[in-house]
């Protein structure tokens, strides 16, 4: 069976986490809490980038979320989360990429600010705001009036955006600007795939500690 | 026709010129020198976030380098640049996802150091080869006895990788303990795709004088 490397309240590992889940694939999970068993030996031999999310199948081993993404669709086809239309295709990897290069580092000095774990000037703020406004009118313009992006069913450019995207809110950023997106974003929650992986608010609190710890070593 | 924003050095656009040349698509090149052109309001409305590479189908435009090697291989998809079989996939796909998340980083400041646009401590600059030595690991295992990553011809992977592995020896790191990845540099430099697009002395002087200037204009 295969096995699947997991952290609560990653977004990396959520990904893959949903994927798994709109697929209806069997899976055994490893819960690590990232509190240094990711440096251990064992995991090294697995991944010596020590990141989770990491798939093995057998005793291939699959890192990198993205790339656990498309091994997943070449192996388990059914239900399809790419498209094969160019266009559409071209779509979904934008979204892709443009969420891990371009909103979650822009949402990164928010996160820090409202978790308590770093401190951003007034400006720095606004610049992430400003980079986040630019991803989302992008967003906003290529969902169009589909339900799913490139698509008419759930793709892996709404599992890797949603997952962020639905998160703003909590951050201070609003999407009433965005009525598109508002629409795409409770379609999404309404899918049980993401009610299974929402964070906990006990999980929430127990990563912000581990964070807090590690912040305090690393200063020491 | 295809119209291709490039610029001479930039490995995030030789992967796109490589993978055009690669497959004989005929385009239609626009060269950026990111001295500032890539912030007017013309270029800002083909992509907001301001970055080449771009490529533009007739009114429909993909950003993203890695976004824009998909929908070329959808598009044309002779010779093929993908494997099929998932885990050969996924070998691709890991080996594209490490070069941009972990190998370009590790580079970054050797790169600031030797082409003087930057200062490190020897400490963070043997953090820097410490992450490069442990993708090379990675890569010379992945690609084992085969020709290229995942394929018995050129892939994705390859292009994405090889563009910034066949310069390590110019910013002093040696590939001798990675007989494998050797003869696959090798490989990868007698092909026309990769001597057409191979940056020249004038161009990276060009490069370094803009970026000097930009940085000078930051400071003040």
């Amino acid at each position: 069976m295969l096995k699947f490397y997991n952290h609560a309240i990653s977004w990396n590992t959520r990904r893959v986490w949903i994927t798994l889940l709109e697929k209806e694939i069997e899976f055994e999970e490893i819960r690590f809490k990232l509190d240094g068993e990711q440096m251990q030996p064992d995991f090294l031999a697995i991944n010596p980038f020590h990141h989770v999310p990491v798939l093995v199948d057998d005793d291939f081993k699959v890192v990198e979320s993205l790339a656990i993404l498309d091994y997943l669709e070449a192996k388990y086809p059914e239900p399809a989360l790419l498209p094969r239309e160019p266009q559409n295709l071209a779509v979904v990897r934008m979204v892709e990429m443009i969420t891990v290069n371009e909103l979650v580092p822009g949402i990164m000095p928010l996160i820090q600010q409202v978790m308590g774990i770093g401190e951003h000037s007034e400006e720095r703020l606004e610049q992430s705001r400003q980079k986040i406004a630019t991803v989302l009118a992008f967003f906003e313009s290529h969902l169009g009036d589909n339900p799913y992006f490139g698509s008419n069913s759930v793709s892996l450019g709404d599992i890797v955006a949603g997952t962020v995207v639905t998160r703003l809110p909590s951050l201070g950023i609003t999407l009433e600007e965005y009525p598109q997106l508002q629409g795409w974003c409770h379609r999404l929650s309404q899918r049980s795939a993401w009610q299974k992986t929402e964070p906990s608010p006990e999980a929430i609190k127990a990563f912000l500690s581990t964070m807090k710890k590690s912040m305090k070593m690393q200063k020491q």
